[in-house]
């Protein structure tokens, strides 16, 4: 970790990060992820992006974006939350390619895969596979990829963002809510999320105070993507949103956020969800 | 499971459960567990306690405890909330011994072991495997625990405690508030216990409107114990409660909660803390 820190100031000290600053999305290869890094990259104001996902090579639209824009503009690079090492050599990737980030979106997240992992209905299904599995890419995933790339983010933040500070954004959900939970089930989604909002909130105190960082939590509402489609049926058609609208809304949310947000939990609206 | 129920329902037919019902204390060998079966057992309008620790062997408080009561008053059964299989074997155990439970008290808890898992100054010390550890041992161990004894608190909760429902009471922390966290650190053993929070909550919306079953989350404030020694340096004297004390106001709660009291989260002097 010092080593990297050292080699990101380095970096830092002797050449411009470009206008924009550089912006990370870690679970890009679809989804909600993969809309950011379209948007970001739409964006005349916004630099360089780094989108990282379990396997580039068979993450078709990211290759697509790479081509349709100019050569660095976009680096796509492995990474997979429940491997340490993998976030460890991102970072170092990231160091040398970039020396430094200016915002950090955490936009993995699992609630179901067939046979392996279900959103429970009822106590009786709950399964200890399911908790730890959801709590390692929910909330153990995010606050490792934090960590690594807290150096990164201490050195970036600064003027070219006009934000006066790194950014970090956490894709939480309202279901995280223990306050807001008035239906239950969904037991090891739910308690991995509101997990993440506890180490999100802890980070964002440290980091706010120690190296100029702001964290905070996202909702991005029920948007139509794979993690969603086959929870839709009871969702109104109102109420369930395109995943570009839904992005527009939390970019618009990462723009006008101020360092006095810091450690807050704020929906597509840009309403704040209690704990 | 539904062997279990059967079984239970059929014992609760046949005989009595005895005057003042049969309360359950998970993690009993020592610190604020060990009281709560001391402080039961003591009382009159109490009926028949099982305690439950990973190795009742070696618990001479326990065997100790078992001695000085009359026969049947104190039951000892070996559960390990990380072994799903020792809290089936406990459930069945209890269905035949008792046939029911009014109250479960779920009191393991871990927050450091010398080499293994310490509280977290900083981000660079969270480790993987500490987070893990502490999920599966304070909120996975609870959760399933009350998934295996639901069918037992069904049956019982009713008139011989006069409370008129069963009760779960889980053992939580205020560090594990969203809203209360000023200062950081300890992302493990906070992240577990507001993910403890949650899942207490979600059982408690099914368990209440399903199966007459209340579950509370309880704060017994800073215990002079083995989990907290180590910890205590900075705690001001009058803050720091013996075990006896802590769990009589404990007890107080308990003995006091309304069925409308369901999914609520109690300091030690009865004041709700905030998510």
């Amino acid at each position: 970790m010092a080593g990297l820190a050292v080699a990101a100031r380095a970096f830092s000290a002797s050449a411009s990060a470009g206008a924009g600053g550089v912006a990370m999305v870690q679970g890009a290869s679809r989804g909600i992820g993969l809309e950011f890094v379209r948007q970001l990259l739409r964006r005349s104001d916004q630099g360089r992006v780094v989108a990282t996902c379990r396997a580039p090579a068979s993450a078709a639209e990211l290759q697509k974006l790479k081509e349709e824009h100019a050569p660095g503009r976009l680096t796509v690079l492995p990474l997979d939350v429940t491997d340490e090492s993998t976030i460890e050599a991102a970072a170092a990737s990231i160091a040398e390619t970039h020396g430094s980030l200016d915002l950090l979106i955490n936009s993995t997240g699992i609630l179901s895969i067939p046979n392996v992992i279900q959103p429970e209905t009822t106590l009786s299904k709950v399964q200890k596979s399911s908790l730890l599995l959801a709590y390692e890419v929910n909330a153990v995933g995010p606050i490792l990829v934090i960590k690594h790339m807290r150096p990164l983010l201490k050195v970036g933040g600064c003027s070219e963002t006009g934000r006066g500070f790194s950014l970090v954004a956490n894709m939480s959900a309202r279901v995280s809510s223990i306050g807001d939970n008035g239906l239950g089930g969904w037991h090891s989604y739910r308690a991995s999320k509101t997990a993440l909002n506890q180490l999100t909130k802890t980070a964002s105190i440290e980091l706010g105070r120690k190296d100029n960082i702001a964290c905070i939590l996202l909702h991005p509402g029920t948007v139509d993507t794979d993690l969603s489609r086959p929870f839709q049926r009871n969702v109104p058609k109102d109420k369930l949103f395109m995943r570009e609208f839904s992005v527009e809304k939390l970019l618009s949310i990462i723009d006008n956020v101020k360092k006095s947000d810091n450690g807050k939990f704020f929906a597509w609206d840009g309403q704040e969800i209690p704990w």
